[in-house]
Protein backbone atom coordinates (compact mmCIF):
# COMPACT_ATOMS: atom_id res chain seq x y z
CA UNK A 1 0.00 0.00 0.00
CA UNK A 2 1.59 3.38 -1.08
CA UNK A 3 0.42 6.33 1.49
CA UNK A 4 1.81 9.79 0.42
CA UNK A 5 1.59 12.69 3.07
CA UNK A 6 2.22 16.05 2.41
CA UNK A 7 5.14 18.67 4.07
CA UNK A 8 3.44 21.79 5.19
CA UNK A 9 1.02 21.66 8.18
CA UNK A 10 1.20 18.23 7.97
CA UNK A 11 4.92 17.10 8.62
CA UNK A 12 6.01 20.76 9.37
CA UNK A 13 4.14 23.37 10.97
CA UNK A 14 4.17 26.00 8.48
CA UNK A 15 1.47 27.82 10.52
CA UNK A 16 3.35 28.90 13.41
CA UNK A 17 6.61 29.84 11.81
CA UNK A 18 4.26 32.28 9.87
CA UNK A 19 2.89 33.56 13.46
CA UNK A 20 6.56 33.57 15.13
CA UNK A 21 7.68 35.41 11.66
CA UNK A 22 4.76 38.08 11.88
CA UNK A 23 4.89 38.51 15.35
CA UNK A 24 9.13 39.42 15.36
CA UNK A 25 8.38 41.44 12.05
CA UNK A 26 5.43 43.80 13.42
CA UNK A 27 6.41 43.31 17.26
CA UNK A 28 2.42 42.02 17.42
CA UNK A 29 1.49 38.59 19.88
CA UNK A 30 -0.56 36.86 17.43
CA UNK A 31 -1.38 33.62 18.99
CA UNK A 32 -2.38 30.55 16.81
CA UNK A 33 -5.92 30.28 19.08
CA UNK A 34 -7.07 33.65 16.86
CA UNK A 35 -6.49 31.90 13.84
CA UNK A 36 -8.75 29.46 14.01
CA UNK A 37 -10.94 29.25 10.85
CA UNK A 38 -8.65 31.22 8.85
CA UNK A 39 -5.73 31.75 6.57
CA UNK A 40 -2.81 33.36 8.70
CA UNK A 41 -3.21 36.22 6.18
CA UNK A 42 -6.49 36.22 6.82
CA UNK A 43 -5.41 36.96 10.51
CA UNK A 44 -3.50 40.20 9.81
CA UNK A 45 -4.28 43.87 8.65
CA UNK A 46 -4.77 43.85 4.95
CA UNK A 47 -1.59 46.32 4.68
CA UNK A 48 0.38 43.39 6.37
CA UNK A 49 -0.87 40.58 4.24
CA UNK A 50 2.35 41.00 1.55
CA UNK A 51 4.74 40.41 4.40
CA UNK A 52 2.99 37.00 5.76
CA UNK A 53 3.40 35.90 1.43
CA UNK A 54 6.82 37.20 1.42
CA UNK A 55 8.05 34.47 4.09
CA UNK A 56 8.14 31.60 1.71
CA UNK A 57 10.74 33.06 -0.45
CA UNK A 58 12.90 34.33 2.70
CA UNK A 59 16.09 31.81 2.77
CA UNK A 60 15.66 29.60 6.13
CA UNK A 61 11.56 29.59 6.37
CA UNK A 62 11.29 26.04 5.03
CA UNK A 63 14.74 24.95 6.58
CA UNK A 64 13.96 26.22 10.13
CA UNK A 65 10.19 24.76 10.60
CA UNK A 66 9.31 22.43 13.95
CA UNK A 67 8.13 18.77 13.11
CA UNK A 68 4.25 18.59 13.78
CA UNK A 69 3.84 16.87 16.84
CA UNK A 70 4.12 13.30 16.69
CA UNK A 71 5.19 13.19 13.22
CA UNK A 72 8.26 11.49 13.58
CA UNK A 73 7.74 8.41 15.86
CA UNK A 74 4.07 7.92 13.85
CA UNK A 75 5.67 7.86 9.76
CA UNK A 76 8.66 6.12 11.21
CA UNK A 77 5.82 3.34 12.70
CA UNK A 78 3.97 4.08 9.10
CA UNK A 79 7.00 3.30 6.93
CA UNK A 80 6.55 -0.19 8.63
CA UNK A 81 3.62 -1.05 6.92
CA UNK A 82 3.56 1.21 4.23
CA UNK A 83 5.69 2.28 1.07
CA UNK A 84 5.20 6.15 2.59
CA UNK A 85 6.44 8.97 0.27
CA UNK A 86 6.46 12.56 1.21
CA UNK A 87 4.60 14.53 -1.57
CA UNK A 88 5.03 18.49 -1.71
CA UNK A 89 3.76 21.14 -3.46
CA UNK A 90 7.26 22.92 -3.32
CA UNK A 91 7.69 23.56 -6.69
CA UNK A 92 5.81 26.72 -6.07
CA UNK A 93 9.13 28.03 -4.15
CA UNK A 94 12.51 27.37 -5.61
CA UNK A 95 14.19 28.47 -2.92
CA UNK A 96 12.77 25.76 -0.70
CA UNK A 97 13.76 22.95 -2.63
CA UNK A 98 17.16 22.00 -1.11
CA UNK A 99 15.73 23.43 2.08
CA UNK A 100 13.29 21.03 2.57
CA UNK A 101 15.50 18.15 1.19
CA UNK A 102 17.66 19.23 4.24
CA UNK A 103 14.77 19.37 6.52
CA UNK A 104 13.77 15.56 5.69
CA UNK A 105 17.26 14.64 5.95
CA UNK A 106 17.50 16.23 9.62
CA UNK A 107 14.10 15.29 10.82
CA UNK A 108 13.15 12.63 9.07
CA UNK A 109 16.37 10.78 7.55
CA UNK A 110 15.02 7.41 7.65
CA UNK A 111 12.38 8.59 4.42
CA UNK A 112 15.39 7.55 1.60
CA UNK A 113 15.53 10.15 -1.24
CA UNK A 114 13.84 7.72 -3.74
CA UNK A 115 10.41 8.54 -0.97
CA UNK A 116 10.28 12.05 -1.25
CA UNK A 117 8.15 13.91 -4.43
CA UNK A 118 8.60 17.45 -4.90
CA UNK A 119 5.80 18.93 -6.95
CA UNK A 120 2.52 21.19 -7.90
CA UNK A 121 -0.13 18.88 -9.16
CA UNK A 122 -0.98 15.74 -7.07
CA UNK A 123 -3.36 14.41 -8.90
CA UNK A 124 -0.74 12.89 -10.70
CA UNK A 125 0.11 10.44 -7.82
CA UNK A 126 -0.89 7.11 -8.09
CA UNK A 127 -1.33 5.37 -4.69
CA UNK A 128 -3.77 4.56 -2.03
CA UNK A 129 -4.09 7.45 0.83
CA UNK A 130 -2.66 10.89 0.75
CA UNK A 131 -2.99 12.71 4.18
CA UNK A 132 -3.11 16.57 3.20
CA UNK A 133 -4.67 19.65 4.59
CA UNK A 134 -5.41 21.25 1.44
CA UNK A 135 -9.13 20.16 0.17
CA UNK A 136 -7.87 20.80 -3.33
CA UNK A 137 -5.19 18.13 -3.41
CA UNK A 138 -7.28 15.68 -1.81
CA UNK A 139 -10.11 16.42 -4.28
CA UNK A 140 -8.83 14.48 -7.23
CA UNK A 141 -6.97 11.78 -5.60
CA UNK A 142 -7.81 8.72 -6.18
CA UNK A 143 -7.55 6.47 -3.67
CA UNK A 144 -8.08 7.57 0.26
CA UNK A 145 -7.77 10.76 1.05
CA UNK A 146 -7.33 12.16 4.55
CA UNK A 147 -7.66 16.07 5.83
CA UNK A 148 -5.35 16.28 8.47
CA UNK A 149 -6.29 19.44 10.18
CA UNK A 150 -5.01 22.79 10.69
CA UNK A 151 -6.36 26.15 11.56
CA UNK A 152 -7.25 27.23 7.83
CA UNK A 153 -9.65 24.14 7.30
CA UNK A 154 -11.24 23.74 10.50
CA UNK A 155 -14.96 24.37 8.19
CA UNK A 156 -13.55 22.41 5.68
CA UNK A 157 -16.40 19.55 4.86
CA UNK A 158 -16.47 16.18 3.43
CA UNK A 159 -13.52 14.51 3.50
CA UNK A 160 -12.45 11.63 6.22
CA UNK A 161 -10.48 14.08 8.93
CA UNK A 162 -7.33 13.26 10.98
CA UNK A 163 -6.87 16.10 14.08
CA UNK A 164 -3.26 15.54 14.36
CA UNK A 165 -0.42 12.56 14.44
CA UNK A 166 -2.07 10.34 17.18
CA UNK A 167 -4.96 10.16 15.12
CA UNK A 168 -3.84 9.02 11.94
CA UNK A 169 -1.77 6.71 14.02
CA UNK A 170 -5.00 5.10 15.41
CA UNK A 171 -6.47 4.87 12.00
CA UNK A 172 -3.50 3.50 10.25
CA UNK A 173 -1.26 1.65 12.03
CA UNK B 1 -3.80 12.66 -21.72
CA UNK B 2 -1.19 13.03 -18.98
CA UNK B 3 2.29 12.65 -20.47
CA UNK B 4 5.34 12.60 -18.29
CA UNK B 5 8.56 13.62 -19.55
CA UNK B 6 12.29 13.13 -17.90
CA UNK B 7 14.76 15.62 -17.86
CA UNK B 8 18.17 14.37 -18.25
CA UNK B 9 18.82 12.61 -21.25
CA UNK B 10 15.69 13.64 -23.00
CA UNK B 11 15.18 17.25 -22.44
CA UNK B 12 18.54 18.16 -21.43
CA UNK B 13 21.58 16.92 -22.59
CA UNK B 14 23.53 15.55 -19.65
CA UNK B 15 25.64 13.14 -21.38
CA UNK B 16 27.29 15.41 -23.43
CA UNK B 17 27.85 18.10 -20.31
CA UNK B 18 29.63 14.71 -18.87
CA UNK B 19 32.23 14.44 -21.89
CA UNK B 20 32.85 18.03 -21.57
CA UNK B 21 33.74 18.43 -17.75
CA UNK B 22 35.07 15.27 -18.18
CA UNK B 23 37.68 16.36 -21.41
CA UNK B 24 38.42 19.84 -19.37
CA UNK B 25 39.36 17.76 -16.43
CA UNK B 26 41.82 15.43 -17.87
CA UNK B 27 42.26 17.09 -21.36
CA UNK B 28 40.91 14.35 -23.23
CA UNK B 29 39.42 14.06 -26.52
CA UNK B 30 36.61 11.82 -25.71
CA UNK B 31 33.62 12.07 -28.45
CA UNK B 32 30.14 11.12 -27.91
CA UNK B 33 30.46 8.60 -31.11
CA UNK B 34 32.91 6.67 -28.60
CA UNK B 35 30.09 6.10 -26.21
CA UNK B 36 27.46 4.32 -28.33
CA UNK B 37 26.59 1.57 -26.01
CA UNK B 38 27.71 2.55 -22.63
CA UNK B 39 27.29 4.77 -19.91
CA UNK B 40 29.47 7.51 -19.74
CA UNK B 41 31.54 6.19 -16.73
CA UNK B 42 32.47 3.11 -18.66
CA UNK B 43 34.13 5.15 -21.58
CA UNK B 44 36.63 6.27 -19.03
CA UNK B 45 39.19 4.34 -17.16
CA UNK B 46 38.27 3.01 -14.16
CA UNK B 47 40.66 5.44 -12.00
CA UNK B 48 38.66 8.18 -13.59
CA UNK B 49 35.28 6.85 -12.52
CA UNK B 50 34.49 8.80 -9.10
CA UNK B 51 35.48 12.48 -11.05
CA UNK B 52 32.25 11.11 -13.57
CA UNK B 53 30.19 10.68 -10.26
CA UNK B 54 31.02 13.87 -8.79
CA UNK B 55 29.80 16.05 -12.04
CA UNK B 56 26.37 15.88 -10.67
CA UNK B 57 26.98 17.21 -7.40
CA UNK B 58 28.78 20.56 -8.76
CA UNK B 59 27.71 23.71 -8.65
CA UNK B 60 26.34 24.78 -12.24
CA UNK B 61 26.61 21.17 -13.53
CA UNK B 62 22.07 21.06 -14.32
CA UNK B 63 22.03 24.89 -14.93
CA UNK B 64 24.32 24.90 -18.01
CA UNK B 65 23.04 21.44 -19.65
CA UNK B 66 22.22 22.38 -22.89
CA UNK B 67 18.83 21.73 -24.36
CA UNK B 68 18.27 18.80 -26.42
CA UNK B 69 17.93 19.65 -30.24
CA UNK B 70 13.95 19.93 -30.92
CA UNK B 71 12.97 19.77 -27.33
CA UNK B 72 11.35 23.20 -26.96
CA UNK B 73 9.72 23.11 -29.84
CA UNK B 74 8.42 19.46 -29.87
CA UNK B 75 7.17 20.09 -26.41
CA UNK B 76 5.25 23.12 -27.21
CA UNK B 77 3.22 21.45 -29.23
CA UNK B 78 2.67 18.17 -26.85
CA UNK B 79 1.61 21.10 -24.55
CA UNK B 80 -1.63 21.92 -26.80
CA UNK B 81 -2.32 18.10 -26.78
CA UNK B 82 -1.65 16.71 -23.67
CA UNK B 83 -1.26 17.65 -19.90
CA UNK B 84 2.55 17.50 -20.42
CA UNK B 85 4.49 17.14 -16.80
CA UNK B 86 8.48 17.02 -16.25
CA UNK B 87 9.49 14.33 -13.68
CA UNK B 88 12.71 14.04 -13.28
CA UNK B 89 14.29 11.61 -10.57
CA UNK B 90 15.82 14.97 -9.16
CA UNK B 91 16.15 14.11 -5.30
CA UNK B 92 19.06 11.92 -5.65
CA UNK B 93 21.26 15.61 -6.32
CA UNK B 94 20.15 18.22 -3.46
CA UNK B 95 21.97 21.35 -4.95
CA UNK B 96 20.57 20.37 -8.40
CA UNK B 97 17.06 21.12 -7.48
CA UNK B 98 16.50 24.99 -7.62
CA UNK B 99 19.16 24.33 -10.82
CA UNK B 100 16.66 22.58 -12.08
CA UNK B 101 13.79 25.33 -11.95
CA UNK B 102 15.95 27.75 -12.74
CA UNK B 103 16.98 25.95 -15.93
CA UNK B 104 13.30 25.14 -16.81
CA UNK B 105 12.51 28.90 -15.89
CA UNK B 106 15.12 29.61 -19.04
CA UNK B 107 14.21 27.03 -21.37
CA UNK B 108 10.84 25.59 -20.57
CA UNK B 109 8.95 29.00 -19.46
CA UNK B 110 5.68 27.48 -20.40
CA UNK B 111 6.32 25.30 -18.22
CA UNK B 112 4.15 26.27 -15.21
CA UNK B 113 5.64 25.07 -11.68
CA UNK B 114 2.29 23.20 -11.37
CA UNK B 115 3.73 21.19 -14.22
CA UNK B 116 7.26 20.21 -12.32
CA UNK B 117 8.00 16.67 -10.52
CA UNK B 118 10.84 16.42 -8.82
CA UNK B 119 11.19 12.68 -7.61
CA UNK B 120 12.76 9.53 -6.70
CA UNK B 121 10.63 6.47 -8.05
CA UNK B 122 8.89 7.32 -10.58
CA UNK B 123 6.24 4.22 -9.94
CA UNK B 124 4.07 7.02 -8.31
CA UNK B 125 3.05 8.71 -11.46
CA UNK B 126 -0.42 8.19 -12.56
CA UNK B 127 -0.55 9.23 -15.95
CA UNK B 128 -0.82 7.91 -19.87
CA UNK B 129 2.06 8.44 -21.08
CA UNK B 130 6.14 8.63 -19.52
CA UNK B 131 9.19 9.72 -22.14
CA UNK B 132 12.12 8.12 -20.15
CA UNK B 133 15.75 7.22 -21.28
CA UNK B 134 15.96 4.90 -18.39
CA UNK B 135 14.10 1.25 -18.60
CA UNK B 136 14.14 1.16 -14.73
CA UNK B 137 11.66 3.96 -14.47
CA UNK B 138 9.09 2.62 -17.34
CA UNK B 139 9.26 -1.27 -16.37
CA UNK B 140 6.54 -0.09 -13.52
CA UNK B 141 4.88 2.49 -15.47
CA UNK B 142 1.17 1.61 -16.07
CA UNK B 143 0.50 3.32 -18.93
CA UNK B 144 2.70 3.80 -22.33
CA UNK B 145 6.43 3.71 -22.06
CA UNK B 146 8.52 5.40 -24.61
CA UNK B 147 11.95 5.32 -24.08
CA UNK B 148 14.09 7.62 -25.33
CA UNK B 149 17.42 6.89 -27.31
CA UNK B 150 20.54 7.90 -25.06
CA UNK B 151 24.21 6.23 -25.94
CA UNK B 152 23.85 4.14 -22.44
CA UNK B 153 20.35 2.89 -23.66
CA UNK B 154 21.16 1.51 -27.70
CA UNK B 155 21.17 -2.47 -26.39
CA UNK B 156 17.81 -1.97 -24.10
CA UNK B 157 14.90 -3.80 -25.80
CA UNK B 158 10.79 -4.18 -24.74
CA UNK B 159 10.16 -1.15 -24.97
CA UNK B 160 8.81 1.36 -27.86
CA UNK B 161 11.71 3.54 -28.69
CA UNK B 162 11.86 6.89 -29.77
CA UNK B 163 15.51 8.08 -30.93
CA UNK B 164 14.92 11.91 -30.89
CA UNK B 165 12.28 14.56 -30.49
CA UNK B 166 11.66 14.05 -34.63
CA UNK B 167 10.77 10.99 -33.89
CA UNK B 168 8.43 12.07 -30.70
CA UNK B 169 6.78 14.55 -32.69
CA UNK B 170 5.84 11.92 -35.22
CA UNK B 171 4.87 9.28 -32.67
CA UNK B 172 2.53 11.91 -30.83
CA UNK B 173 1.39 14.73 -32.57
Amino acid sequence: MTLFIDMDEVMADTYNAHIAYYNAEFGEKLRLEQCMGREVWQCVPENRRQSIYNHTSKAGFFRNLSPMPGSQEVIGELCQKFDVYVASAAMEFPVSLKEKSEWLDEHFPFLHWKKRILCGDKHILRGDILIDDRSYNLEHFIGRPLLFTSPHNLDQNGFERVANWQEVAERLL
